[in-house]
């Protein structure tokens, strides 16, 4: 029924407000004039506006500013500290929490190791603590939180804040949310970790540019993909769009997680790079590999393959090279039919030599239809840890800008 | 800017017409009270809506309804004949033409066979020909027309509507949109075939449901897709999008016409069954495809494949069946990173039996991820051979909307 939403006066005013306050998130300090001239409104509407702003506190004026011929005008920002969220990144080894202001820097952070696991009901308390320890820790008061968002691996569904299944915990039907609120009373969204991310990183991605649309891919232990569409994550119909991880690149090749053969995270993933670098040592082909873990296959990760390679081992040269092409053939999929103008490689075996993201450029080179991609930029995440964390804070907000449902 | 879009009074008024315009095509006849509670705006604002509409003749009176306790009141209805569109689709084989009427019906269709290559400024002189034959043939006055789409094979630039390069047609950088307007001087858009029919095939898919992703693909000679966002289709960011024959399926498989190997549209295309065909038959393994060709390779068509193997030639049956599975393990790709709730096969290898429709949904079955596509539904595209000219017309359509340019 969206087609029929009526213009009234109400409606007006209330796009105009967020009008002027986004103006002042992005462009702030600014004056009123400039405001004006900005965001199309009267000088007069614009001064009704930022009263009723500076009254609530969320902004503030920070004195004088040039004059261009007439008296100096005053300037207003953004007070950052009007409000808060909290994001939670829950991983398979670390449960990362930042709380971010309202102009999206981070405030405060917490990290803990996951851990053994512990029944859901009773992990989920422990996020609820967490998120607690981590609003003493910023001294932020809870009537400042907006709402928490919780970033998990797995299937989701969005609106109960569900965990369908998770291969990550073992949980399946999980009422994520629904258990966390008993112990939270605020706003809680529940997103899949690596869309999260794709959020994050895709945010005028690092540059400063905006996007049309930018693919995000998280090579981990398992490999997921968010796609951003302008400034707004894409979902897919069910909620499980990204899962690149699960496209069959080596017709009848190992065993995945998933039950099919031959997907890309079956073969490119950190688990199968240490898998198949634990077989080449089993094999006594990996001399570097044996040597960097004392010949305990169990101690292998994917970064000692990565290790072995860079010293020369050619077993080991060979498993990264083979991960790097087939990652490269699974994105030049995702290029022939999406036609991103950016691509960005992030997660665990990016934190490896920047020789293994060079080599999947040359694999996407390679692979990808030659006339497509005219507008792509490849790069490497640079948003650090806690990404992931800070994309599902800005999915929140994303979503109180859309329900028009900020304290403003 | 669009964020700072002013809610203006001509804007208001503007958008209060295009809702009402909007809420009769999709729900007239229907009376001024209705459309009232439907758009949610007052009665008096309906009224001098629908008396400017009626003015233009874009809306008629069909007269009184059922009264519902007082006098029975007036039944407005869109009048379909206020405004036309011309959609060509300019294939390979046959170049298809349709004039459309505001409510998106068909009132004439002209067909042409492409017949042998003619330089390029020479053919598009003919199409604007064929345009001016149809507005004759079907009694349309020029002034009635609000545009023409003219759907291509190939790589299309948008803003400028030139064809950047078609192998179907050998064409590279022809400024076919400016070479066009110089014969008919109409708003002319160019668009990609695939796309155009994923438009059309997508819209309310057949059952009047809408969707939320609908992934269209089209198989014929070669293999192309078209991705449908809500009623909006999605471009890419350098208007490449939907390549999904060139996604590689078979490593080190045949050369295809992109330059790499193994390419969907190498193994499992309408053009890659006849030459597989003919392979065949020439090693003497088919013993029906010689029998159906008279040992005439040259003869061989994807049709010739599927009728010997309807006749059981173990060699074609083999052909059939892997392009299925191929077919399949593509279009799961798709499945597992778009998550869409609609899959649609058009496409002349569509026209053969529907064992090989049956084939590839099993061959999706068994190569999706389990989990994703929960809300997916496959089907045969069901709009006929117009529907790339109708899905052409369409975009024109949804364009002249978006920009507010109808006459209206």
């Amino acid at each position: 029924m969206e087609f029929y939403q009526k213009m009234d006066k109400l409606r007006i005013a209330q796009t105009n407000k967020y009008n002027v306050f986004r103006c002042l998130i992005r462009n702030g300090p600014i004056n009123r004039a400039a405001i004006a001239r900005m965001t199309n409104l009267s000088i007069p509407t614009v001064m009704t506006i930022t009263a009723e702003l500076l009254d609530k506190g969320v902004i503030r004026s920070i004195g004088k500013g040039e004059s261009s011929g007439g008296k100096p005008p005053e300037m207003l920002e953004l007070d950052p500290r009007c409000f808060y969220c909290v994001g939670v990144d829950v991983g398979r080894t670390t449960i990362r929490l930042i709380a971010t202001d309202a102009a999206s820097g981070q405030v405060a952070e917490l990290q803990e190791l996951t851990g053994n696991p512990l029944p859901a009901r009773d992990f989920i308390s422990r996020i609820g603590d967490l998120v607690l320890n981590l609003m003493e820790k910023g001294r932020i008061a809870p009537e400042k939180i907006v709402g928490i968002g919780v970033a998990m691996p797995g299937l989701i569904e969005k609106e109960s804040g569900r965990v369908i299944f998770s291969p990550d915990f073992e949980w399946t039907e999980i009422p994520l949310k629904h258990w966390l609120k008993e112990k939270l009373p605020f706003t809680i969204l529940v997103e899949n970790a690596n869309r999260a991310l794709a959020l994050n990183e895709s945010y005028f991605a690092g540059d400063g540019e905006p996007t049309h649309t930018a693919f995000t891919v998280n090579l981990g232990h398992g490999i997921g993909a968010g796609l951003v569409l302008g400034e707004e994550l894409y979902m897919g119909a069910g909620g499980t769009s990204g899962e690149i991880g699960h496209i069959i690149v080596e017709q009848g090749g190992p065993l995945c997680m998933c039950g099919n053969r031959g997907c890309l995270e079956a073969v490119a993933s950190g688990d199968a790079i240490a898998k198949k670098g634990r077989a080449a040592m089993e094999k006594g082909e990996a001399e570097g590999i044996y040597a960097l873990c004392g010949g305990r296959g169990e101690e292998i990760e994917a970064k000692t393959v990565f290790m072995a390679s860079e010293r020369g081992d050619q077993a080991a040269m060979k498993i990264i090279d083979d991960a790097a092409e087939y990652i490269g053939i699974g994105l030049s999929m995702a290029i022939n039919v999406l036609d991103p103008d950016r691509l960005v490689l992030c997660g665990g075996l990016m934190r490896n030599d920047v020789s293994f993201f060079e080599k999947i450029k040359a694999s996407i080179e390679k692979h990808k239809m030659k006339q497509t991609g005219r507008q792509l930029v490849i790069t490497r995440g640079i948003k650090g840890e806690n990404s992931t964390a800070a994309g599902v804070c800005r999915l929140l907000l994303n979503t109180l800008w859309r329900e028009r449902s900020l304290p403003i």
